[in-house]
């Protein structure tokens, strides 16, 4: 029954998502692929709310997403999201941005945890509810390369900054969109002018706080790939990230 | 007509749209009204896309919101609007923000112009569609104060910030919402935990660009109330705010 187990939810390119070029931000589409992780959730018993219940909740560990267009300004499209795997630990939840006319512009790959919310240590997904969560598994085709390998050398850091107010979700922590806003703010706008981003990719390692200072650290590491690595205070990796320009 | 002069508009509190007290952000409500005015014009034949296919726009002037409460994550909540004022120079839209059980917990003024592309000067409303925008204009209550003076002496910036990608819009311009985000980021987190936004004003006065530096000048002009004004590289003053904490 793919109709029960794909989620299709629809969206508008608001004037204040999108950027200088009219063209929706990666975090803003970020934003919509995790709200549509949610629902899809929720939809089947496994969202956060049913999960707090029990005091557990869902991590999100990796995302990668892979475009071929952006919706513009003003411009309907939909996201559909399903679930690929689910294993002990990890589940994977794949999405795809379809635009307009319903064709794909771009797909994206997640990969989850649940945690118990007291000792913050991973749960066994496949004993939650019985293993329900295998139901949905679905085989749609995801035609992009799983989140890789991410290696920052460099110690010189391109940007430093105090994390502050409009940082912090309800958890306490720096809000998982908010890396991607500061991470895409490491590139001059003219990058944008000439180039678009291809691949996007984000590991998500640890928890920053308010008040943390982040140190950003890019690479180019192909020609138009660039890995970046956010550390707090000076050691702990906190996020990676990938991004390749076309 | 009051049906036809007053548009309703349903949201939805979204996680990544709550900060950390669980409540909507200022920036996101701003956001959202800003969309209505723009939904509520377009449905009435004055939306931006009529008005630039003739070489205009609308800008906005000011923006004052009053709230006694805000959503939280999750809960849904709607917005009205509607024309209060049309003048040959500006027009005054309202809006009302409900909560989930249909009870205004804020309201919010809005004044805008209508300039031309071309040359940047404000048109007459009164001859726009043959003063047809006088048509919706409606008597529904508004609450609370007009936007006022904003007045800051100090000369000692609290903070000095260099605009980046994520801060432009199409139109290459710091997008108004990205103000909203920023002027609050001036105060420590700990603000929000005791107190809330009661009152909270922007008075857009000029266009800033990629790369310009914003220093934020800020004072407490009563208990509780602080008037901020940003500058662009120097001089010239960007946009005036007034926040009122309680």
């Amino acid at each position: 029954m793919p109709d029960n187990k794909i989620g299709t939810y629809n969206f508008v390119a608001e004037p204040f998502h999108v950027d200088f070029t009219g063209k929706l931000t990666m975090g803003v589409l970020g934003n919509h692929l995790l709200n549509c992780a949610g629902f899809h959730a929720a939809d089947r018993g496994f969202g956060i709310a049913e999960l707090n219940e029990n005091h557990y909740t869902w991590v999100l560990s990796r995302l990668a997403i892979e475009l071929e267009d952006m919706p513009r300004q003003y411009e309907p499209f939909c996201i559909e999201t399903w679930v690929e795997n689910v294993y002990r630990l990890f589940t994977d939840r794949n999405f795809a941005i379809l635009n307009k006319e319903g064709r794909a512009i771009g797909y994206a790959r997640s990969v989850w945890a649940m945690i118990s919310m007291e000792t913050r240590k991973p749960a066994d997904l496949l004993t939650l509810h019985g293993g329900s969560i295998t139901d949905y598994v679905c085989d749609k085709e995801c035609p992009i390369e799983k989140p890789g390998r991410i290696k920052v050398t460099t110690d010189m850091p391109v940007e430093v900054y105090q994390t502050r107010y409009s940082d912090i979700d309800i958890n306490g922590h720096v809000n998982s969109i908010k890396y991607i806003e500061h991470i895409l703010n490491l590139f001059p706008m003219d990058t944008f002018k000439e180039k678009s981003i291809r691949r996007f990719e984000m590991a998500y390692v640890a928890e920053s706080y308010y008040g943390d200072t982040l140190s950003f650290y890019r690479e180019e590491v192909a020609e138009n790939e660039y890995d970046i690595e956010v550390r707090k205070n000076g050691t702990e990796v906190v996020v990676r990230s990938k991004v390749v320009l076309v």
